[in-house]
């Protein structure tokens, strides 16, 4: 599974064993990460970037990979993160197939993958992998976590499970909890790809590879992270040239059609299909209300952060503003300066990764602030 | 395929040939339909139902056929459609597998199912095969037309290509055009029909059948004609008794899950899956701006009704309200009295099936005023 893995990462040796929250442990495991910018003498400086579900840890180009990264445009010298001024890490999650241990590594107690062998997946154990990486490199406390979408669970996992670790959060399009739509998207998801026979109970390979399933769920991704209004703009109903449609009439006609083929043939074989399961289902089960006997808002209140931003899109309907709202609501009630910000854009839950002309400057007023 | 007609059916033989918009023709096709109420001396007061993709005829109880219907709570004597005072026909759309033929009707030429050899089928087809019945009835114009989501562009269709058939419109749900979301939704409910091997290319029977490929659409389908705001509040993270729930971290757990399951099951064996590829393709392809240089608007005032209301609910994100407000203003840009009611329905694209509260008084209220 080399092929996901971008050049230049690095990595980190998780202890050994490494316990798990819904039970088994992890030996001999690893989380990949990038980092851009200096650390300063006092290791003050440091902001950590926890990611969705399918980035890896290259969210910008650095020396050891001059590619653009997935986050390109918000961090680097003089961005919305600026890298003259801070030290940046990002980690790869748990779970993933970018370079961190997942069900796509091998498991060193059989020498084979460990596909469904691989213990139950919870996003507080992405937190406490991340959270070795930054101890790793010599940092207490970090300036600023950053968490995006699944990143959004995973960075209040870190807040809670380990108080101090963070004077300052942005959480973006993130939830203190999965809610029933998202359940249900993640669900259909799985199902198509366990549906697909090449699946094969996970023992696929890459001759035989369950290449429908994760069409299909690719598909109903990009359908929920974008949204309705931006599409009425961008596609409207404007048909594919001739040549390009197909004959039957079930076959592609519309650009909106043709669109969701090209990313789903871009994803298909760049991603783990065992691997979608665990992380898709790790977020289901993300709910900060267990450590408030099912009270949500006082889950959030638990943490301990000096100063938050909670930020969303309008649009977004896989992780809707509201729930961003909770958020800074929860952990001001838990005594942190924090606010909220819901943006216009028409981008939906995806908007982070592309209307920088507005993500930018929220994230970057509120470093300036720090 | 005659599971799937409800008892007391009534059934109407189109003319024959019946040309198709999209080429082509049907020799003995026939309309399934059902009546309520009594036709006055100058067959005053008809109203005429189009119906959604999937509803037949049986909208509600009568003497042929004492069981529920689909609308049971909007049809009946004192109901908010009152058959003490109206005389009330629901058709089965052309292309359905209820009773009017379609796909998995027997084609007269060859002796077998159409399948996939049914002609292409437009809305606007689906418009002329429920005009026959009206016709038929001896009704020649009709005090009121109401459709439903589908039925709503069925309406549309009717009242464009047939001027003077109906003194008032009642729109519910429905749309002038498909959008590119919903497009994309139907896009992926039929590639998982197509893409299950037991689909077969539209050669499937009762023991080789698509019935993963259905369920997925189904489950699609459900989630889109619902809304988030509802499942928050009617699931939130309830969890399955465990005796419910499976073994495997990838199977039923969440009661959001199992609903959809369940919805699943009452369906896959109840529709065939390739009238469900025709009826959502028909829906796709429905566009008003096409009667007018690509002007949804002037498309919609190129209809004469005397009066109309569109109504929607506020959390559908299948038709958005948006869509039957813009009918409203077409209707009105062609002379209509017309109005929009946007009622906060929690309930999304299917409100109009489950939520009477809301709109009963909204339907009974114009149906008053006629």
């Amino acid at each position: 599974m080399t092929e996901f893995i971008p050049p230049g990462t690095r990595y980190h040796p998780l202890s050994s064993p490494f316990p798990m929250k819904r039970g088994g442990q992890l030996i001999g495991a690893r989380v990949a990460y990038e980092t851009w910018g200096t650390l300063d003498a006092q290791a003050g400086n440091a902001i950590l970037i926890v990611t969705g579900l399918s980035p890896d840890a290259h969210a910008a180009s650095n020396p050891d990979n001059p590619a653009a990264g997935w986050w390109e445009a918000m961090l680097g010298p003089g961005k919305p993160i600026d890298t003259d001024r801070w030290f940046v890490v990002c980690v790869n999650s748990l779970g993933s197939c970018k370079g961190s241990t997942g069900p796509a590594s091998i498991d060193p107690a059989t020498g084979e993958l460990y596909r469904l062998r691989f213990p139950k997946l919870s996003i507080e154990d992405v937190a406490n992998a991340a959270v070795e990486v930054v101890r790793a490199l010599g940092i207490n406390e970090l300036a600023c976590l950053v968490g995006n979408s699944m990143g959004g669970m995973t960075a209040l996992a870190i807040l809670l499970q380990h108080p101090g670790i963070a004077r300052a959060h942005i959480n973006i399009s993130g939830s203190a909890q999965a809610l029933p739509f998202s359940i249900a998207i993640r669900s259909l998801q799985r199902e198509a790809i366990r549906l697909d026979p090449n699946w094969n109970g996970g023992n696929y390979d890459e001759d035989v590879y369950p290449e429908s399933g994760m069409r299909m769920a690719r598909k109903l991704g990009v359908i929920t992270y974008r949204s309705a209004l931006e599409w009425d703009g961008r596609f409207g109903r404007v048909r594919l040239d001739s040549e390009q449609s197909a004959d039957d009439p079930f076959g592609l006609e519309f650009q909106v059609e043709s669109y969701l083929e090209g990313h789903a043939r871009r994803f298909v074989r760049h991603f783990d299909p065992n691997c979608y399961l665990y992380l898709g289902r790790s977020m289901d089960w993300f709910d900060l209300a267990e450590y408030a006997d099912g009270d949500v808002l006082a889950g959030l209140a638990k943490i301990r952060v000096g100063k938050a931003l909670a930020i969303g899109a309008n649009t977004d309907i896989l992780f809707p503003v509201q729930q961003q709202e909770q958020i800074a609501e929860g952990l001001r009630a838990g005594g942190a300066e924090a606010s909220f910000i819901g943006l216009d854009s028409p981008q939906g839950h995806d908007a982070f990764l592309v209307d920088f002309a507005r993500f930018g400057p929220a994230v970057r007023g509120f470093l300036d602030t720090l």
